[in-house]
Formats: C-alpha cells, sequence, structure tokens
C-alpha cells in the first residue's frame, strides 16, 4: 500500500454488497476506473486471487459483517500462504428497505434478505410489514436483485445494491440497533508495513501446543508488561493440527513501535508459532489507550543503552 | 433438560439443514415423533420461541458452522433475555457431492451450496468438476432443493439433505479438511443446570467497561488460579453500549464445582456484568485437563473449614 | 488482649534496651507496676516464656532493629508452637551519645556500643569523635553499664539506658539517617484477633514446596486479585526441610475483611503450609491503601448471595 | 576478580570469626600471606575500605549469618557507593562448645556467646550445662577470647577461633539444627562480572515508588515469563526517601544469559530504580532449574532475528 497505491482490487462479491461499498470508500479508488474490481464468490477466492497477483490487494470482511464469514477470514490469513493487513475500514451498516418504484408498503406480501441481514431488522420489520413472508437470500445483493425482476416485493440490502438496481428506498435503516458497522481488511502480499502514525493496530495469529489458560495467560502477559490494549482477541481451533488453537488478535501499535517489537519477539518464542498478519492505521474512530511512559520508545531505548554499559562493567 | 426430556424443539432451519442432523442426534429425540419440530429462520427466532414457551428447547449453532452465525448465537445469549444451555452437540461435518439420480459427473454444468460451505470444498470441486459454474444459495438445503427441482445440477448438503430429497451421492465428502465439526447448543428457559458427570463445562458472558488487556488479565487470572482450563473465548463489542465489551468464554467444570462456583463468584465482583450461561456435560471428545489435587472439592473445603476454625482463634 | 490487657510481659532484655522503651510505650502497661516485665537474653527465651504461660504476651523485634534478630522472630513465630501478633509498635530509635557525668567530648578516648548500632552512627561519630578507640559491646545497655561502670568513655544507647545508668546526653541524636524506627510486635498464645479498625495488618508465614518463583507469583497473585497490599515480604529457608521456603509477610486487613479471608483461604490450598501469625491495628503511621469497591465486604456478599441464587437456577 | 586475583581483602572482624573463616575457604586466598587481611568491625567499614581502594575485595555476610547484620550489607550494596559482588562463600557453621584445656564439662559456671549464635544452640546447651549462667558478647570471638582469658568457662564459637585461642573441643556442634550455612559474599569496585559458568546468580536491588503488591507482581513476571528463577527475595524499607521501598533479590543466571539481559533491561524501564549487584557463580551446592528452552540463548536470538526480518517484510 505505501507508495503506489493498488489499482487492481478483488473483493468479496457479488457487486452491489456491502464489500463493494467498503472498497469504494478507499482514497486510492477514487481515481480508478469505474470497475469496483473484480468481484469474487469467497474470501478464499479473493486472498488466492491476491497470492497469485491477479490483483494487487483483496478486501475482505473480518468482523460483524451481514455479509460475509469472520472466521473464513480469520483462518485463512492464519493459516494459508502468508498475506498481510495494509488497511482497515470501518463501513457504517445502514438496512434500507427497498421495493421497486411504485409498490406502496401495504402491498408488499414477500421479503427477501440474507439471514445474516434480516436476523438484524427482524423487529422493526416485524412491526413494517407484520405477516410478510420471509425469503431467505444467499446474499443481500441477490435479494436486492430479486426485487427489481419481480421475484420478491421488498428486499433490505446496502445502498449501493439500491442504486445498482435502481429500487425505491421506503426506509433508509430498518436495522433494530443503529450503529452497527462492518470492519473489513484490505491484505496484500507480504511487504513492510505502511509508516506508523502514531494511531496504528497490529494484528496477529498466535499459535499454541494446547488450549490451556496458562498459556493464554502468558500471551496476554507478554502485551500487559508493555503497556500494549488488545482491541480484539478469539480462540480458533486449527484445521490440520488436532489440539493446537490459535489466538487471533488485534492489538495497539505498529510493528515499529519498541514495545510492539519487543512483545512479538517474545511471543515468538513462547509460541508454537506465531504468525505477523500487519501494522496499519487504525480506523475504529476509537481513542488508543495513552502509553505510559515506561511502554514509550525512549524509555525502551535508554534501558537497552543501559544494559550495553552494565555488560560493559559501567554500572 | 434433567427429569423429563423436552418434546418440543425448535431449530435453526429450513428443514434437511444440519441443525436438523444434531437435533436427531439428541437420545431426547430418539422417541419423538416424526416431526423434527419447528424449523426456524433465524437464531433469534429459535431463542424467541424458547422464551415464548413456544418450545421446550431450542437448538441452534455456536461455533464453527458451515450454516449458521456464531455471534448471533453469542450476542443473543450474551444479551438477549436469559436463557440457558444444557447440553451442546457436535455434529461431524461431511459434505456429500448430490446430483440427481441419473446424474453423471461429466455432465455436471451448475453448482450451487451456500457460501460457507463452497468456502470449505473449494479445492475438492476445482478438480471433480473443473470450470463448473458456482451458485450461491441462501442455505445448503435450498441448494439440495434446487438440484432435486432440476435449477442445478450439482450441490452440496448434508446427508439428511440428500436423504430428503432422494439426491443421489456421488462423493461421500468433498471437504478440503476432513474432521471438521459444527457445535450445536440446545438451550432452554433458566433452570438449574443438568447434574455434574465430571466431565462438564460452563459457559458465560463477562463483561467489563473497556476493552484493556489489563481487565481480560484479571477475568484469566480467576480462572488459572483455581485450575481451571479455558476452551474457548472470544471478545464481541455490545451493541447497546459504546465502549463495553464482553467476552464470550467456555470453561471446564461445573457451577456445582467448588472452584468453578469460586471463580464466577469472583468475576461476579469483577465484571461489570456476568451472565452464567449454563453448565452441561462435555460433548467434544476431547479429554478434560486433570484438575489438580489443589482445585479439588476436597481441598476446597479443607481450607474453608481451616478458615471458620481460624476465625475462632483455634489455630 | 481484647478486653483485659495482659499484665505480665516478657521482652529482649537486658533492662534498659529498646525493648523496654517499647514496652513502657503501651497504654496496657501505663497501669503496671514499676516492673517492666521479666527481661530474656533472647527472642526464643521470650517467646517460650509466653508459650508456657510464665509470661501473658511477649514483645520481640521484628524489623529493623538495632538491637536483636528480625530473623530469629521470623522463623520462631513461623516454625516454633504457634503464637500469635496482637499488636505492632514502633519506636522511634535515636541515638544519644552518652558520657559519665563531667566528661567533656574532647576527653573521650574510647567508645562502645552494639556493631548495629555502630553501623548507624559511624560517620556521624567519625566527625564528633574522630580517632576514637571503638569497641563491639552484647548490646547497647551493656555499652552503657560500661560507660557507667568507668570501662568505656562514651557509648550510644536507648535513651531509657541513659536514665537508668543515670549517664550525661551529650548529643540528643547522633544516627547518621534520622528517622529510623525499630519494630516491634507483642505476641500472646492463639486467640482470636483484637476487633478490625479498618487500618489492620495481618501477618503470614507461608511455605511453599520450592523456591521458584511461579510459586511466590501465585501466592502474590491472591493478593493482587483481592485488592490486599503486601507490605513486607521476605523469603526464608526453613531450618528442617531441605528445598523448603517460606515466605514471612505483612498484608493490609484483618482476618474478619472478607477479602482477607478469601485470600487466606485460597493460600491454604495452594501452599504446602500456610500459618496465619496475627491480625492487628497498623501502628505505622502510614496511610493504608483505599480498599477498590470490588473488593469491599459488601461486594463480596452481593457475590456470595448471587452465587446461591444462581446454583438454585435463579438467573 | 577475573584475572588476576586480589591480595588485600578486608573482612567483617574481629579476627577469629567466621568470617575469617569463610574467606580462609577462598582458592585466592590459598597462596596468600598469613594475615587474613584486614579486620573491620562493621560491614560499612568493610565496603568502604574497598571503595576507597585500601582493600581489592571485601567478605561480608548476606544471609543466615550467626554474626552480622543481613540488613546491614544488604542496604549498603543497595543505596552506598556501588560496588559489586564477584563471588559467593557459603560456610557451613558448626558452634563447637569450648573451654579451657583441663576444665570439665560439669565444672563449667558461666557460658559466653552472642546472641545470635545463644539463640542457635539454647536447647542443646540446656541439657550439657543445665542452669549454667549465660554471658552475651559482641561476638563469639569474644567469647572464645574470655574463655581462654578466664572470664568465662566456656564459649560457643568458630572452630577458627578456638585453634587461635587454643580451647578445648568438649562437643564438635552443639546447634539444635544441624546444616546452617553462613553466605558471604565477596565485593569488588564495578567491574564486568566474571565469566558465565552456567550456575550463576545474579544480585539486584528494584527500587519501587510504593510498596503496593501491583509493583512487586509486575517485578517477579519480568523473570517468570523468561523462565528465571529467584533464590532470595526480601522487601526493605529505603533509609532516605519515605515511602519508596526496595527489593533485594537473588535470582538464577548470568547478566550475559539473554533471558537475564532482557529482564533487567525490562525492570530497569518499570522500576523507579534498579541496581545491579552482580553476576557471580553460585556456590550454594543447590541444582538450578533447569533453563526452559524457551528460554535459552538460541531461542532469543532466532526471535530476534526473525524480528529483523520481520520489519524488513520478509514474513
Amino acid at each position: 500500500m505505501p507508495g503506489v497505491p493498488p489499482t487492481r482490487f478483488a473483493f468479496l462479491g457479488p457487486e452491489g454488497t456491502f464489500a463493494e461499498a467498503a472498497l469504494r470508500s478507499l482514497p486510492a479508488f477514487s481515481g480508478a476506473s469505474e470497475d469496483a474490481g473484480q468481484a469474487l464468490p469467497c474470501v478464499s477466492d479473493v486472498l488466492d486471487a491476491v497470492r497469485r497477483g491477479e490483483a494487487d490487494a483483496g478486501l475482505v470482511p473480518l468482523e460483524n459483517s451481514v455479509e460475509g464469514s469472520v472466521a473464513a477470514t480469520l483462518d485463512e490469513l492464519a493459516t494459508g500462504e502468508p498475506l498481510v493487513i495494509v488497511r482497515e475500514i470501518f463501513l457504517p451498516v445502514t438496512l434500507p428497505l427497498l421495493v421497486r418504484a411504485g409498490t406502496a408498503v401495504e402491498d408488499v406480501r414477500t421479503f427477501a434478505t440474507h439471514p445474516h441481514a434480516y436476523a438484524q431488522v427482524r423487529q422493526q420489520l416485524a412491526s413494517i410489514l407484520p405477516g410478510v413472508e420471509v425469503i431467505a437470500t444467499a446474499s443481500t445483493a441477490a435479494a436486492a436483485e430479486g426485487v427489481a425482476k419481480g421475484r420478491y416485493d421488498a428486499a433490505v440490502a446496502s445502498p449501493i445494491a439500491a442504486a445498482r438496481y435502481r429500487l425505491t428506498v421506503v426506509r433508509d435503516d430498518v436495522a433494530d440497533h443503529h450503529g452497527a458497522v462492518t470492519r473489513f481488511v484490505l491484505v496484500s502480499q507480504p511487504a513492510p508495513p505502511p509508516p506508523r502514525t502514531g494511531h496504528d493496530k497490529t494484528s496477529l495469529a498466535a499459535f499454541i501446543d494446547d488450549d490451556h489458560t496458562g498459556a493464554l495467560l502468558e500471551v496476554l502477559t507478554e502485551f500487559a508488561i508493555r503497556g500494549i490494549s488488545l482491541t480484539r482477541i478469539e480462540s480458533r481451533p486449527t484445521k490440520e493440527r488436532l489440539g493446537v488453537y490459535f489466538f487471533s488478535l488485534d492489538c495497539e501499535g505498529h510493528l515499529a513501535d519498541e514495545r510492539v517489537g519487543e512483545a512479538l519477539t517474545a511471543l515468538r518464542r513462547l509460541c508454537a508459532d506465531l504468525r505477523f498478519l500487519g501494522s496499519y492505521p487504525r480506523a475504529d474512530g476509537r481513542t488508543p489507550k495513552s502509553v505510559p511512559d515506561k511502554a514509550s520508545d525512549a524509555s525502551f531505548s535508554d534501558a537497552a543503552a543501559w544494559m550495553i554499559r552494565l555488560r560493559e562493567g559501567r554500572l
């Protein structure tokens, strides 16, 4: 990502999904062609396109998505051919209720959307469209397309799908809980991370030989003693090796920060395996924890200089 | 659950999915009627049916499912009206390749399945059906139904769907990684947990006021010092309260174990909120960590008796 | 101790030492006879007098003493027949320079004191009495007596010794560092501790099977997670059992505090042995750490009540 | 110490004490003159002689001594002008019962020794010399000298004192607990430590701003996570700064060990002050904990090399 922005993107399709909306929110994308990039049917396809060099970067959902699968992304990044996250994108999730032009709410008999999206609008829908027939589709975009083609009367899909299929928005957002966001990550082939900004995040997969609490405590301790906050953690079984777990986690800070570098170096010793998944500017709009003085780069270099003197006998 | 088994079940539908297969694996189900219970379109619907008393128990996927949503289950159990898990069921996931009777593999032009299932068979499929057109459906059952109705040539779906739609199994399991399982949980209205078996699990949602590492360390420490192993942990943002996180976690042991009771009591003090989600026999086929002598019930009662004597001045 | 104060004391002699001064500072002592109690030659003698019932309480130095031995007290209390500390007394240590009436500083040729006291006045002495001959005595009282009898020209001893031997104070305090205090403890036979005051200390001896860092971390963790501060810790080898260590420690709080009771109960399980050495009002003049809300008695009882409800199935 | 051994020693006198015996046990001493070095009256005198260059090395007791003061040594090394420990010496403590030639045990009426030594022989003495008059002396050597001069009938002192004062040994060892040892340390002016032997110890003074348990947990954690065992720990108030504590501690390993170097560097950041007091071959005859693979030098360098590659973008 640093320097020349990638121009060929792969993303989790089909077109008109939230993934495309997230992609279009990228500055690097503003000057790009109309073509949003290559829409691919599953996370693995997107990542493989990047691995094979068919795309310069791939956009996949990581968390809380209404479309895709967190687990697929986590597992692929942790165990597939190495890739790195170079950017995160938070897309506010609005779930507009869409109909064909001319359809009145009273006339809606059938409603379609993806089951994940349905779970998020269930209460609102029961009050707006009581007794409607609910049809599950493979994606929200498929639901929108189905409305456009007259198969269903109404759908919940992304605003971008509304535009693409020229549907009418009867309610801007029928989500039961407003303020939901989906976190996407942009991944590329292994490369030095983008420069640190002072508000960065680092993603890791830490493999341990067993799922015992002590091992996780050890992992967390390496962060805590260096004043590094975790922003996400999840235990995941590995597919290939029975009894081996990994922790997928994000922490505050950048690979270039002394505290982060030292914590990762320690984890490298302690874990069965440790995979670095990228350092990138945080985009979640949250204020990072302030770094304690004792965990600043200056504090680390002072202590390192002291140790050099000590080993030379200069107390 | 203990005593009289529930007879009315709700499960994540449609019929013919892995959820129905999991339900049918229950002993309590063996004597039940042909009707597998009520198939409902989303996790919230299943749980609400139990909450309203329309079902005695509900079966929902919790982990690693190819059909449903982990997050939906975790979040609903953690923040919705209280329910408790009374049983866990691990269903081996085999992904048979299905066609209509008489279709040869060479003649397959279109293939349908749910995107999650597709992600798990991608490599095998590329070698068995190179160049096939892939169509995403809302569920694996929908894909099977589509094959039965002639909309697609082949599908990957559950064995139970194969039987239901009278499809031919051309490959028993086209999963790229064999041995995958989906974990379902059976939930009921709040009640004392089933008796402890010595091989139990306990599920919790621990809310903390902030996502700092220190708080998570505190939570884990309460388990570690009492010799309790965690088997799953996941951080989750809360929907309603900005900056409040919860940890969804499973640990070894039963609410009736002294070490578990004391750990939960401590967490109750430390956490902004702690929700008990059930103790139930573990069914994951893994050998639990042996409980150290110092964490046995006997050790706890000896120490408690000692403290009583001490406070009476009998050293 | 609570209720009727002891009237027969044993203390570390000889008479005129700091131990007698500490004893005289006790309120219980104000109405007692002129006789300060029985002066005994070593810590073990004092403690044995209490054990045999020859004295109701014994006063021995525990820390930072200029006369006695911390180790002897620590070891005897940890491994001898059980006794409990019922009070602590901090005696400001002033080290007056004493001569016989009529002796001028210029005429002092020989100076006597106990080696520990000498170590504390060395720099001052070199400036006040340059080139003086230094003689070590078995106690500061013996030095004072020696001056009285004409064996030495000057001594450093306790103010009480000055009075007893009718010596002249030429300098009020020749300590190189002012503000030193000696901590004495008053011990009795096992009994319920004095009532809690809200500003209490508890003393313990925690035996572990090996001197590994992990064991000590475990011990400290039990305090830290309950918001209990340690005020002193010291590792000690045991005399009888090779490779068994004990930690002699003092913490804030009282046996009657829920957090202290629970911490001790936990240590009882974890340690090879745990000996309670008493809870008593702290007298060190330091402001105790404020107890966090989560560690208050109310917080503990709320959580315990919650657990009872939980086990009855009332979520 | 490495290279040319020191030839001028200072030790805690007077002559004939256990300190002289410890000094004579040094290989470096075997070829030295008859003169054991300069006997000085207190720990500070010994250390100052080294600081001023009047002695090349000083021998002082650190632990469990029957003669000297642990606290004085700990405090002086922690807060005085910097010195380093270059060797530790463990001297088995035997406490022979000494009389003048020709004195029968039945004729002993008066007995003298230092109070610390008395505490260690009290029970034996009561059975061998029931009803004897006990006189405290300033050192065990003074007691031996007193017997030689006819002031007392019997004494307990070091075997070296027996030889020096030509006394008769009536009992080889009257210690109530056999196997006691005194630990002495040999200190020199600041210099690189002696080469590591694989069985080394490192001594430190770690200053923290407050005596809270959390701070001590932090300090211990830095050792524990790197597989370093502590062999001694003691909290000490500082003389000069109210409310500032230091922990005097010994750990396994050598400054040249990666794990020790990194732990000390971390403590340097975390502590208000950290003073290195020397790395030296351990002489306590105990088997050190085996260093876990993850804490070996090789493991540390592998991880450091990995971090360098990572920061260059080579995953």
